[in-house]
């Protein structure tokens, strides 16, 4: 199940994406036709709090649709316009940094190679959709670069997971860009100032339910710039992998509904080229994971 | 104006605080008794979105009240519940990291002092109020310390906001005590997850607004543990002002009203003590600052 925040008439809503039929089912008006009312929710988030329900529901309602022919609520994916899955996050999004070894050696060296992961965030404002322009801030940083990332989303609230049981929280998965001005991020030390930036962190395009993921630990990772391979590589590569993340990041702290966990990103970046390929005007970003699809923003 | 945000027989209200006459006056309920109807929002970023607007009610409720004695909405401190001013902030608390030079020092030593600020965040799920207690996570940390600080709440969206127009978008001014699991800051590099436990934020008591601090660059600021003065300075110590840091942090990043900054911590933190005097179960931890009040909590 491929799940989607879209908008059609300036209205947003969630819908479920049929790719074969490059068609998109709005999930509120079909579940209207079917039983005279709409209990599934507006926003992504509120879906995901639902919990089983809201999974449920789009079952039946998925289900129906199909045997409708052309349903209610059934529209042309070219019709709408797909915003990132949680257009506005609950909190920062947050990340693993230096979480691919040959990642990790490209920007430093191999004593870089953390014993334990590190986690920094970007702000909810940095979020964009699929086609949506990444901002180059010419006159702040003369290092755009791009990060390619698979993604978690939380769908259960929890604390102190076990790594066992982190499965259990995920929701689903979906693609993130995380790009970074490279020059203040090593300037300010932190990361977080240098990958906050308005436009810094494109979504999407579909956030596919946990279900219809077999081996998240095991998908192939790929970022283009202008159609060149940048970063090829798979999540099997992770220094620390999901359940760990998951299970160190909520021993404190309370992950809930909505959460994204960005997992961090292989080798390839601008920065670690020989001659840095830093992103400009005009370079299309293609970040293509297995099973989710590919997440395609220009730069402005 | 000392804004809170309280609750009363399990409702969540805006207030504003007479310290003197130790009562809170219930803005909307004022509101109703005045004209009829309450139009001043529930929540505190709600009001500080309605701008000056917001103030403008506020100050006519209060008028009104004073006029009428014992006015409806008035009720004694005791009474109510405080909570932090923003109980659920819309994104992460942004924090800037070593910014006063003898904290720095302790910490490390004077080739620390940083060239740029450096900022990094705490989860929405840290913030709690007033008497509210800090979990100690024994299990997770030995060294769970304090840092007492100053913080800015953002009272309209802006962004490139130059240091001359930087106090225009400030709201107001609170203080957080921005507690620290430092063994696991310093294990995960990145500062977020050592600062990120549930209950890591204790915020407030009061928003006071900016009209009503006339120096937020000279102002004392003093922590305690169970009354010893453990942090004593003048935030004119700041290496990075708070034109500076508002101006910096919103060179690309859209700063937007109800956004928490919290400015850095003096010398005198637990780590940097010659025997750390880390807090412990039953610890009272106070952090006064000048013109503000004092933030109250007690270690679990």
């Amino acid at each position: 199940m491929k799940f989607v925040t879209a908008k059609r008439e300036e209205k947003v809503f969630v819908g479920v994406v049929d790719e074969r039929s490059a068609s998109v089912l709005h999930l509120r008006e079909a579940q209207k036709a079917m039983i005279g009312k709409a209990i599934i929710p507006i926003t992504m988030i509120e879906c995901m709090e639902q919990g089983e329900l809201f999974l449920q529901q789009v079952s039946d309602v998925v289900k129906w649709a199909r045997e409708q022919g052309q349903a209610p609520g059934l529209y042309p994916l070219s019709d709408v316009k797909l915003l990132a899955p949680i257009p506005r996050p609950r909190k920062n999004v947050m990340c693993i940094g230096k979480n691919y070894s040959e990642h990790v050696i490209e920007m430093g060296g191999k004593e870089d190679i953390p014993e334990y992961p590190l986690f920094f965030t970007k702000a909810p404002t940095t979020v964009i959709g699929q086609d949506e322009l990444i901002h180059s801030y010419p006159n702040i940083t003369n290092e755009l670069d791009y990060e390619g990332e698979l993604a978690v989303v939380i769908g259960k609230k929890g604390k102190a997971i076990s790594p066992e049981s982190a499965f259990d929280y995920v929701f689903g998965y979906t693609i993130i860009n995380d790009i970074t001005a490279r020059d203040i991020q090593s300037r300010h030390k932190q990361f977080f100032l240098g990958k906050s930036f308005d436009t810094f962190c494109p979504t999407g395009p579909f956030l596919v339910h946990a279900s219809a993921i077999n081996q998240p630990s095991c998908l192939e990772i790929e970022t283009r710039v202008n159609g060149e391979v940048r970063q090829s590589s798979n999540t099997s590569n992770m220094i620390f992998d999901i359940p760990t993340i998951i299970s160190v990041l909520s021993q404190g702290m309370t992950l809930e509904p909505g959460d994204i966990i960005a997992t961090g990103t292989p080798a390839g970046v601008a920065k670690g080229m020989k001659e840095p390929g830093f992103l400009k005007q005009g370079d299309v970003v293609e970040v293509t994971v297995e099973g989710i699809g590919t997440l395609r923003n220009t730069v402005k």
